[in-house]
């Protein structure tokens, strides 16, 4: 019997959970979650709790930590991704391979040559973006190449959004994921990538304002705006010669314009704590980003500072929101950025009922003896309840299925990995698609 | 005899060390400059060195900066700012008092209680800005006060900038100190401040289109932008009623908006690394920051990205500085912020009669028995040559009033003090004002 340590079950590993504990029998697993708080795990499992042990556990206490890990022969972090650091050199003491979803630290990295010397494996960004983006771009690569082509364009897009029937709003989007992360979102560094031979570079208050319209079939329109760093993907997907290469991040079609009108405000910055009367209304509030209003109502004074003049779609989103509105903010203090989430939370809020929704689509174009072809390839997952996310599905399900095969001895690799081989990513992708995870790939007319 | 020990040598501690090795007959002192390198000190004295010793020491080696401070009387910091803390420990253990530019940090506020029950004296903030622009704001509004007075508004704009006969290009702007500091001035966080009894909060990319129009009399207009935190100085000036606070940086007129290209373009962002090939062109290097130019050529593609049509102030500026030109930047990687630092120092650079010139003013507006007033104070000084600059004589003159006025037993603080209290503005503002340093207060008719 091999035995499997979770480490951290918050909302998004309950797929994740789900999976390892429903093929326990079959594998012959023993699976032990552990977390500071685990009351709420056995409602993630409607198919029984057997096969599976609950522990309380604070991560961060070094000694419990190690003992979890000296006795199982695998550890999964879904911890905060500054925790993982301290679970890697744990299992690398202990020689105990390691799965997490996050993005490989330069910390982490520095621990490869050891990790491949004592012949631990810690496989990294296998969740959905990082994890299936990787994946299922490689394949689509190695494919081309296998037949001869050679990459000239990569383009990739994702999006955690909401399903078109719980889509309710003006703004096209809810809060599926961490809101923090969807406000600060682009922050912290420009946006760099290559189109048509030209390095492009643009800073984060530019962002939403040079958006692509990606068309993903059956579902329409989205916005796509640059992420932070496409151009470290030369190296990691071989991609040296591409005259394109971008990543990016999806929205519904609309989208980008009228949230750029909080990033011109300033509204999402996180640096400083302002202390505001709890009365004041949120007009008075976001009057504070505009120059003196001069006898304008809000509402004039934005259209003027922002030009917004005829932009109906932004003005009909900001209405939506309430921010010309005569209602007290309720707090007293907080970052700018904390402000807008606390006002967003009300109301891109789930309810009970509403489905999140992924999408993911990679655009490739090549060259060939047979000249040049663009091949798409995309995949849409819907959620089916609040539990049960097409985000903790997509998180949770490819760290699942590489569990299993490191435990069976498929993966011999040792060291730092990303799942970039084909070793992992065709049976994780093959297994995804059994469960419904899979990608539509169609030839484009050029 | 009393011994100084002036830690740091560089060019802006010229005027310091000259009074200090002036003074030291009279006042019988010895004087000790030490530095990593001391080899320019001596032509900073044209009246010789008599009373100095010179020193090679690196501040950043604890024995040997710890045995120099426990062999001298008062210790004067012109090192990195991030050194002074080290500084005044080893000045707490010795009970040494000490001078700093610098402004106090959280980490230096948080040993307040241990330098007062070792009764020892640590001045800071006692330059130019931070310095100056304490002392006369708080005699003016203490003279205000003592009139009964009560303040309702303040604003105070200080710049380092060019002297009009040194001043011989379009942007009215050359380098008179840290050119690094320039291109990255107003970053890191936003604007806040309060202007008639509103909070405003100016993020970073709008810092230079929300402008204000500041006239010196003599001397012109001048742009000002608001720093980033005004509202501090609500407790620090003990302002807590006004409804206008405002502090902000000064720049000849018109360069403010042409600034802002740089800023709307992104290419005073120090956050990430670009690699380029050496041999592209300033044109394509700033082409990088811009959409696709589709067919037009930078100048006319930059007009229509960021609006400049008949903009000729501004654009008059760009072309000066050769932005649109078809020279390689000579450059592989860097920054944005270092290409530009890289550019403008070709530009900016000082020619060798080049004169500096330090603009403060205050406006302070207030309530008395009489009705209302408002009475500004302005201080113009002008450099005298590459050494005997405004900059170095305006920063470094206060401390060395100071290092007397602490080594004649005048003042008797103890603790973190920021120069804000009579017993050390009065003395040192008046020999300042001997000195050629003296500001011009008038009464303005409301």
């Amino acid at each position: 019997m091999r035995s499997i340590l979770v480490l951290g079950a918050g909302r998004s590993a309950a797929a994740l959970i789900q999976y390892l504990v429903e093929h326990a029998p079959d594998q012959n697993w023993k699976v032990t979650v552990a977390d500071r708080s685990v009351a709420h795990v056995p409602a993630m499992l409607p198919g029984g709790t057997d096969g599976m042990e609950l522990l309380v556990l604070d991560a961060g206490v070094t000694e419990a930590r190690q003992r979890e890990i000296a006795r199982h022969d695998l550890v999964i972090s879904m911890l905060p991704a500054s925790m993982h650091l301290d679970v890697v050199k744990d299992c690398l003491r202990d020689r105990k391979p390691v799965i997490t979803p996050s993005y490989v630290t330069d910390e982490l990295w520095s621990l490869d040559r050891e990790l491949k010397e004592a012949g631990v494996l810690v496989l990294s960004e296998l969740g959905l973006d990082p994890g299936i983006d990787h994946m299922s771009a490689m394949r689509l690569i190695d494919a081309i190449r296998s037949e001869g082509g050679e990459i000239e364009v990569f383009e990739s897009y994702t999006g955690g959004l909401i399903a078109p029937e719980s889509d309710t709003n003006p703004w096209g989007y809810k809060f599926t994921w961490n809101p923090r992360n969807v406000v600060l979102a682009g922050q912290g560094s420009a946006a760099r990538f290559i189109r048509d031979g030209q390095y492009r570079y643009i800073p984060y208050h530019r962002l939403f304002t040079r958006v692509v319209r990606v068309e993903v079939q059956e579902y329409g329109a989205f916005d796509g705006y640059a992420n932070r760093d496409s151009l470290k993907y030369r190296e990691l997907y071989e991609l040296q010669g591409v005259s394109t290469l971008i990543r990016g991040t999806l929205r519904r079609e609309g989208f980008c314009a009228a949230w750029n009108t909080f990033v011109q405000l300033g509204c999402t910055d996180d640096s400083y704590t302002m202390h505001v009367p709890k009365d004041m209304t949120w007009a008075q509030y976001f009057g504070a980003f505009l120059p003196p209003l001069g006898g304008k109502d809000l509402r004039d004074a934005l259209i003027a500072y922002l030009q917004l003049d005829g932009q109906d779609a932004i003005l009909a989103k900001l209405d939506w929101l309430g921010i010309f509105e005569d209602r007290s903010t309720g707090l007293d203090r907080g970052t700018p950025a904390q402000y807008l989430q606390h006002l967003l939370e009300e109301k891109w809020g789930l309810a009970p009922k509403d489905r999140d929704m992924i999408v993911m689509q990679h655009l490739v174009g090549y060259r060939s003896d047979h000249g040049v072809g663009r091949t798409s390839s995309s995949l849409v997952v819907e959620g089916s309840d609040p539990v049960n996310t097409a985000m903790a599905r997509t998180v949770g399900l490819p760290m699942a299925i590489a569990a299993k095969l490191v435990l069976n001895g498929s993966l011999t690799h040792t060291g730092v990995r990303l799942p970039l081989f084909k070793e992992i990513y065709d049976p994780v992708l093959n297994e995804l698609a059994e469960l419904g995870i899979s990608f539509t790939e169609r030839q484009i007319s050029s």
